[in-house]
This record gives C-alpha cells, structure tokens and sequence, in this order.
C-alpha cells in the first residue's frame, strides 16, 4: 500500500469526503502539474492570497520571491501558518439538472510554516528543478545566478506534513428520475497547452530555437 | 477615462508596482475568463484557501455553496474580510538569465465581505448566469432547480470594492549584458482549451449533441 498522509481537524475533508485523498504520491503529482500555487497567509488579520511559482522537491515546497518582499520576510520568521494549494480545472460537468452541474477537478491544499534556506547547494539546487519544471532542457544552457543575483533572492520552503487531495472525475450524476430527460450530458475536458515558442524581439541573430522547444 | 478603483492599504501593489492595474474594466475581464477562483478566510486563526466556481455580475462577485458547508455558514454572518483572488498564466517567459526567468499573467485580488443572497429572482439569476458562464447555451435546456434543491444551496455575494490586478505581459527583460549571449530568449504562450465534448455512457438514446458544444 502507497504512504498517506496523517489527516488533522485542518486537512479533514467533511463535505464530499469520498473527493478526499490522503495519498502521498497523488498530493505529489497534483502539485508537481502546477507551475503556480496561490500562497495565503495572514497580514494584519486579514487573509491575502496570491499566486506564485513553487516547485516540489521530495517532500518539500519551495518558494523564490525577492528579499525586498514583505511577505516572504513575515512568512521567513517561521510564525506563520500559511496555506498553499493547488487546483486544475480538468473538465466541465454538464448535467442534466442544473443543480448537479460541476467540474471534473484535482485541488491539493498543504498547511504549513516556512523555513528560510541559507544552504548554498540547497539554493543552488531548488532554483534548477524549479527552472526545469518550468522548461525542461533550460538549465543547462542559461546564465547562472551572480552573487549580487543571490543576494536579492529569498527561497523558504514548506514541509508537505499536513494535506490533503480532493479529486473529482468523470461523468455527471444526476438524480434517478433524471435520466430519462431528453438533455444532452456528458463532460467537456479542458486542457492547458503550449503553444509555438515566440522569439523575442532583441534575440542575438543566428541563435536559433532550442530543440526542447521544438 | 474608464473607471477606476480607489486604492487601499491592502491592494497597494508595492512589489513590481507598474504591473499594477486598479482599471475596473480590466479586474472584471480577468474574473470573467476564470470560472474558479481561490477563496481565501481565516478558520481558527489560520488561513484557509480553497478553489470554488463563481460569476460575476456587476460589481460582485456570486458564489454558490451548500448550505451544509461549514465555510459557507461561516462566511455568511458577513463578519470575515476573504480574499478573492484569480490567476491566469498566459506564458512561460525564458530569459538569458536564470534571475530573469518568470510568467506572463493576469491575476486579481479582490477583499470583501460576504452578504447572503435570499432575494429569489436574485437567486435564479445568479445561478442562471453562472451556468451560462460555465456553458454558453446550457440554461434553456436543463432541468431547473426545485424548490427542495433551493433550500439545500446558499449564495453569497462578495461587492468588487477593494481590489486590484497585476499583470505581466511581452518578452524577457534581461541586464543589459546579456542580450549578447547566444541563448535563445523568447516566451512560450500557454493556453487553455476545451476538448471535445463526451457523452455520459448512461446518456438517453437519441440524444443529440447540442450545437453550443460542436
């Protein structure tokens, strides 16, 4: 049997709980899809929530933003409890009622505090995966960060102890006497794609695409 | 002019402040393209965020939920400021530099307070618009909601009063340096798309696909 995680009052899912997934490897994989998560966290008794780029390594998130940010320097102390998630809209549920209208969805949520990361290849490290999530193939031939580049940069990451997944696929569910209608259902995936790579303008004449942009 | 937001504390954008838009035609563009939206409040004294579907109609935000939602009910006594926030990564922005990597998106971050809807007409127009903003074409031909599914669904709506976009668009901007280095630099646009619509297997017999879905 795969690793679960331990549920807590936060991470226990109460309405839909059959949505619910405790499984590490599936809280993984969600979250390694998504090049963004909306981090929320408190800033003077108000909730704020706002998107940034993150990327999983074992089972740790890791977040880049820049030392001049106040909300990485209040969420550096380790106080806070922040809520990171996740969510892909994978498809339009239509029914035929328009009470059991949905969306086919895999939404991941991870409670935790953050730890400032000051070791070297530790930095060194989250900044290449995180810059391979986003291109596979890019590291390698891209300039490195200089000292004064490292300076600016603040990495904290997250411990995924406490979450939760909640999944839900395929087809609508309608109530029984509903069946019988004459109205189309069904579903309607959604899908995100990458379209053809747009050179910049200022591209150095004679540098020509990658091949892992082909 | 168009119309503007007034700026406050809490949606003064101070990092990357040109990326800042408070156009109220631009944050109702941005949510109208999302149909779900992270939804961020406190539960005891941590910040809980969480995908929910939504439409916005004027000035406010209307969101759908079960009455047995614990959330909801919570929400409800208009007593908790939530953060509101949708993000859309248009692209993938790969610099010269590691340190120049980013995204191009639009995101809004909207605070509010909920007011339960209980006006009926509001009621029906809300969920009305909402499924056409899911599906074009799909509230004509569906069953409506009874009065016992009613009773089971709160709304809420949340005034567009304090809020404010961010928005990154165009090629990397790399140190004056690097634009002579023979990596390519450029951007990846990334897109969301709705596949082709499949059939419930327990749909009616001679059932046809509707043409809003063709």
């Amino acid at each position: 049997m795969s690793k679960t995680i331990q549920q807590t009052p936060n991470t226990t899912i109460s309405r839909l709980a059959k949505r619910a997934s405790y499984d590490v490897q599936t809280i993984h994989t969600i979250l390694d899809e998504s090049l963004v998560c909306q981090l929320a966290f408190i800033r003077d008794q108000i909730p704020v929530s706002i998107p940034t780029g993150f990327v999983r390594i074992n089972d740790e998130i890791y977040i880049h933003g820049s030392v001049g940010s106040s909300y990485m320097r209040q969420l550096a102390t380790g106080q806070d409890t922040v809520c990171i998630s996740v969510t892909h809209l994978d498809g339009l549920v239509l029914a035929r009622s328009a009470f059991h209208h949905s969306v086919n969805y895999r939404s991941v949520v991870v409670f935790s505090k953050a730890q400032l990361v000051t070791n070297k290849t530790e930095l060194y490290q989250a900044l290449e995966l995180f810059t391979e999530k986003v291109q596979p193939g890019r590291w390698a031939e891209i300039r490195k960060p200089t000292e004064n580049e490292w300076k600016a940069t603040m990495v904290l990451k997250f411990k995924i102890e406490e979450a939760s997944a909640k999944i839900r696929t395929g087809p609508p569910k309608d109530d029984e006497e509903d069946y019988n209608l004459s109205v189309w259902a069904g579903i309607v995936p959604l899908k995100t794609i990458r379209e053809e790579a747009i050179p910049d303008p200022a591209l150095k004449q004679g540098v020509e695409k990658p091949g892992y942009l082909l």
